[in-house]
């Protein structure tokens, strides 16, 4: 049972050929994995680069587009994190209108400390996660002990 | 009592400053006038243009910006229609994160025949509303009259 | 000698990592290939859908990021059409900065007509196009063939 | 003889009425005003903030639609500073297309440090600003004097 992301598609997202446009997909999709970690983490990559100092940029993505994507239904997007490695995370997104599936996804993020932009194991309260994406209990075990961790806002962060 | 409209603000939205990037600002204003007409239409202008076959496309915007906005709190768009004219229509859209101003902006659109892109008067649901304005009742009374209008698809929409 | 496209990375494009938003990346790889057609064919997307009735939608994007962009250098996109199939083309996009590699995408177009929304073989100019990858003097002869094409405007563009 | 700067619309710049969607427009005259301080300063607003730590954040912006925006023609958007207040700076920029004005707008920006989001008078190399906007000669010596400043990036910055 992954996390669901609704996004609301609308006119300003839909080319000249009354489809949404070919690069909002992505962008959806990022939104659906940033989604994902507010609803499991309490904060999405923006709380976890300014208060936890660390980051997961996107090394690869990797999209197929299945069925044109339109204002009339909004689009639900499915996100399960697929794989941890030791300093990254794999997700996969299925994007879904009226029950059609409209684009499927794979990303890979790494995981960095955030102020010095360099790779570095997830922290700690990932590590049970491997186990955690055969076993979805354990997902409010990791959100429980994201939850615990201090905030140490960064300096001069609004 | 005006319709209020929810934007999921996150970390793309934001800019090296850690706050929402300016050019965001309008695209969130025009996204919530859209939810307007959703929610008191049925449909928002994909549906307008495409099924009924008139546009409201904007001739001004003015907005002023007074707060930060970030991706911390949800930003709550209030919108309301503040002028019907013979052929325009003048809204009114305040932003507002925890409570606080984020932004507040006026735009005005007027109404054409979407196939010709030419100036008309708003359909005919729309009479109504210079009262309803000041008599939010009667704008259930406009809804229900959009929702009667015949749906006449314009040629190759999806 | 495939074509170069030139993207103007700015602060707008910027994350709070003050670098660029991964969800840039694909848009700007779409740019550049649109950015290929209207150097070759003389009209991108909008013309050839509009004004030729042939249209080339995504139906897979592959993407790998390499190195952060920044606004302290122009993003120089190389594009080549990589394979031409019977219904449809794949592109290459090298994306650089200063001479340094920040992104590596494939992407693969189906031809359509337009109106239709349906699936078909390229346009009679592309066919040569098999031969042109690997000899560019032949994209000219594309080009002019293209550039011969009657414009036969669909009702209502602008 | 205020700067140019040349904007590339494209199809998915379009919205289904196959014109440029409105939310597009304010956002290329940021880019164009970005583009004024590459032009004259050496640097846009990253390089101020990251470098030079001072923003010119946006407090204000009006603009009136003219005449639709289409992928057909280059977007030309004329820019230039019309009043430098004690911590404030005001611009207007028009979007030509083929000659035509499509939009016209007015935008008010305010001078901080960057490190403290805090208002504070524009650095020293703008104090003879003033005078420069009826002296056109003069902008080339405030190039020259932020040229000079000298570069101190702030902490972790790309």
């Amino acid at each position: 049972m992954p996390y669901s992301h609704e996004i609301r598609v609308s006119w300003g997202d839909c080319d000249p050929a009354r489809i949404a446009y070919t690069a909002r997909i992505p962008a959806w999709a990022l939104e659906a994995i940033n989604g994902w970690w507010e609803h499991h983490f309490g904060g999405g990559w923006f709380q976890m680069e300014m208060d936890h100092n660390f980051g997961t940029p996107f090394v690869h993505m990797s999209l197929d587009f299945r069925h044109p994507i339109t204002p009339r239904h909004r689009l639900i997007c499915a996100v399960a994190p697929t794989r941890l490695g030791d300093t990254s995370v794999a997700w996969r997104v299925i994007g879904r209108q009226d029950g059609a599936v409209c684009f499927e996804g794979s990303f890979v993020c790494v995981f960095t400390i955030a102020d010095q932009f360099r790779k570095a194991p997830p922290p700690r309260p990932c590590a049970p996660w491997c186990s955690s994406i055969w076993n979805p209990r354990q997902n409010s075990a990791i959100a429980r002990a994201f939850r615990r961790m201090p905030i140490v806002r960064r300096q001069g962060i609004p």
